[in-house]
């Protein structure tokens, strides 16, 4: 069969990594595919720049347009990044009756309803594996592995940078904004760190796996999300004393209430698998019905990992190119006709999770007493409560609690009624808690 | 559209939690397949017998034969096991056209190069996902998920039953006999435990784990196993102190010389997710040269998490049903005729792993020398050698040691040169080590 052109949009990290590992690993993509995977174009900023890939023979442009309205390529791959330009070339590629594949989540999580009602109307596939957890194959383990089952939550550290941050605070005792310093110097973080530490980034993933798990269309204004920038080493060493690890993590639930779509940072039991995913690495655990807990782990960005999503994408693209559009694997998991709009997504106040506590109050008697009356009259009930060492000539000393799950509205009540305490000295720092008990 | 027929031979465990898991989330199966999926048929040993599912729209018959050769029914799911019946019946249905899931890994391990090509002759599908790991959907994640990468080597945790008990002994220090009976009663163990203990049940699963990953045919034969009866308490306990965890893993690996295949109990340093895999639970890391190590996590075994994978496959196959043959997902992965049959397998002789050693030895100087110096005789490094506590009263010292990667012939040579030693007392115990390094 004659090879399947493909036209890159983007030649940097992943998509000279996608290029490479075409080449290098040719022979054994087309024994999988049954045909030849070929770069013919690709659209660079500049085609004069050094390329970390071999382009001998791809056809380079400074207009990506030339690609998505080149008659001769099969499959767009989009590796641009943002959600302007990018849109405006993947309608056009769908609109030239082009298949796209990319890895960008912003794009999906943002724009996607709209991608994919073109696409479907064109006949066409757009593929989006590489756009959640890098290397991990978790769209197609959702989508098409746990098929049979009824989704029931799943979590997910989906952000490497949040992930090393928290990882290197943990290990070394330091705190955020050194260990950031690192992480920008190692390249694992942006000059501009807000999309990864304000769980933006991990927003729009967690946006995804959110319609192909519970089969509602994208939503990513509804997603609550909190940054790890005011986690101290202090409450990382603090959780660790309770035996529990902070995780920057993505949450996405059905209850009957409505779907949970939240980011933050979380404690979470450090007997867990996913408590003891470190460095830049992801991990999503996802809960089916039928399946009980699954954890997909694996490499969730980089060069080579997330081309190893966009070539997967190419072969199943490849071989949708002769497949009945009718019969494919929809694009959110569900058939478009039941992607069911009129569930309900919780704000945060609804939510139910259990917290972790840490404040500052006055040394003197009675002073627990008031905190767990005002904790106990919104029924809110305590599993551990520990006064940190403190010498009996310190005014002031540290309590840490942990409780059980209640409603977020009432915690918020709860916590400005001891904020308001003439004990209490200062805001108090609360951190969600997690079980992931499946 | 029309539902899709299926019929189920054998209403057992995983037959009566796949009728059920098809009857609970019809609703949401249907808004992912497109289609309706329905068991209209079902074989059972004897009609009479009360079920875990209900039959009242099943039609139940005492012949498997009356199912496969039904002409309404467009998928037979083959869950009676064994390799002979279930063989005769797979291939008649092939015959008929109908296509084919399975959760039998003895039938696709020996039979699989046979069937496979009597269904791509026919132009159906044979799916398989239920075979290996259970709920974790494995197959597709390699076959799929992965096809973009050279798979390097894989290893996995694929026996619940094994796991269980190497669990217990650790957590507990109990023997293997003794763990083995309480699996039995919990009925996580067969009262004929020889496949699972023995590594026989694991090394169908790698065989066909192995074909998937590297393009060769199914070499069940050229498996090499050993068990975990003969592990003692005592070697998981002083495993755990030098820092490692014994697991039953099933490896398999593409060398220069040719492919290992083998499935033993091995030490694998504890920080390693995959070593804090616990109780029945089943685990398979796969390493490919772009995207790195990835792991995969989840029940193996148990009527709906092994359903899930076989209503996964009816959902795939129900697509299936209307794709060109020639364009569909290659059962092992690689196109038929690409599929490499002149790469050899290594025997066990020819393989290098690393070792702990532990071995009673007279408790007088000169013996850790002469010890030492047979092992380095053969370019077999040390890295590290504890003599446990022994009163200078006491004849005999317990020595345990740690060696680097070595060939196991020269490791088989070196043991047998010191067995023979006059200070050495009786055999040696020797397991291997992997770093699992990727």
């Amino acid at each position: 069969m004659k090879p399947v052109n493909v036209g890159i949009l983007g030649l940097g990290t992943v998509g000279g990594g996608t290029a490479n590992v075409l080449m290098r690993n040719a022979e054994e993509i087309e024994r999988r595919a049954g045909r030849q995977i070929q770069v013919s174009m690709a659209s660079v900023r500049s085609v004069s720049k050094p390329r970390i890939c071999d382009t001998s023979h791809i056809e380079l442009t400074e207009d990506p347009f030339d690609i998505v309205n080149h008659p001769d390529i099969d499959i767009v791959v989009e590796l641009i990044g943002g959600d302007t330009l990018a849109r405006e070339l993947v309608l056009q590629a769908i609109a030239n009756g082009k298949h796209v594949v990319t890895a960008n989540k912003a794009l999906i999580a943002v724009h996607g309803n709209e991608i994919f009602a073109a696409a479907e109307k064109r006949g066409v596939v757009v593929a989006f594996e590489a756009a959640v957890a890098g290397g991990i194959a978790i769209i197609k383990a959702i989508r098409e592995g746990l098929a049979g089952n009824r989704i029931q939550w799943l979590a997910g550290i989906i952000n490497g940078t949040s992930n090393f941050i928290l990882t290197e605070m943990r290990d070394k005792g330091r705190g955020f904004s050194d260990v950031l310093q690192e992480a920008q110097a190692l390249g694992y973080a942006e000059a501009d760190p807000t999309f990864d530490v304000e769980g933006i980034d991990a927003a729009h993933k967690l946006t995804i796996l959110c319609s192909i798990a519970f089969g509602v269309p994208l939503h990513f204004e509804k997603a609550v999300t909190e940054g790890i920038s005011s986690i101290t080493p202090t409450d990382v060493s603090y959780a660790g004393r309770l035996g529990y690890r902070i995780k920057h993590l993505g949450i996405t639930r059905r209850t009957d209430a409505g779907i949970e779509l939240r980011v933050h940072p979380t404690l979470i039991p450090e007997r867990r698998l996913i408590a003891n995913v470190d460095g830049v690495m992801n991990a999503v655990l996802v809960v089916g019905d039928a399946v009980g807990p699954t954890l997909h782990y694996g490499a969730g960005a980089g060069a080579e990992p997330t081309a190893s999503a966009v070539v997967a994408d190419l072969v199943d693209v490849t071989r949708a190119l002769t497949t009945d559009p009718d019969n494919r694997v929809p694009h959110l998991a569900f058939q478009t006709s039941s992607i069911n709009d009129s569930i309900r997504f919780l704000a945060m106040d609804e939510v139910k999770t259990a917290y972790y506590l840490r404040m500052c109050v006055s040394n003197r008697p009675g002073v627990l007493a008031e905190i767990t009356r005002i904790l106990g009259d919104r029924g809110i009930s305590i599993k551990a409560i520990e006064q940190m060492e403190a010498s009996a000539a310190e005014a002031n000393v540290t309590v840490i609690l942990l409780t059980d799950t209640c409603l977020e509205k009432d915690m918020n009540e709860a916590l400005a009624s001891i904020e308001n305490l003439p004990t209490s000295q200062g805001a108090v720092i609360r951190i969600r808690v997690e079980s992931l008990n499946a």
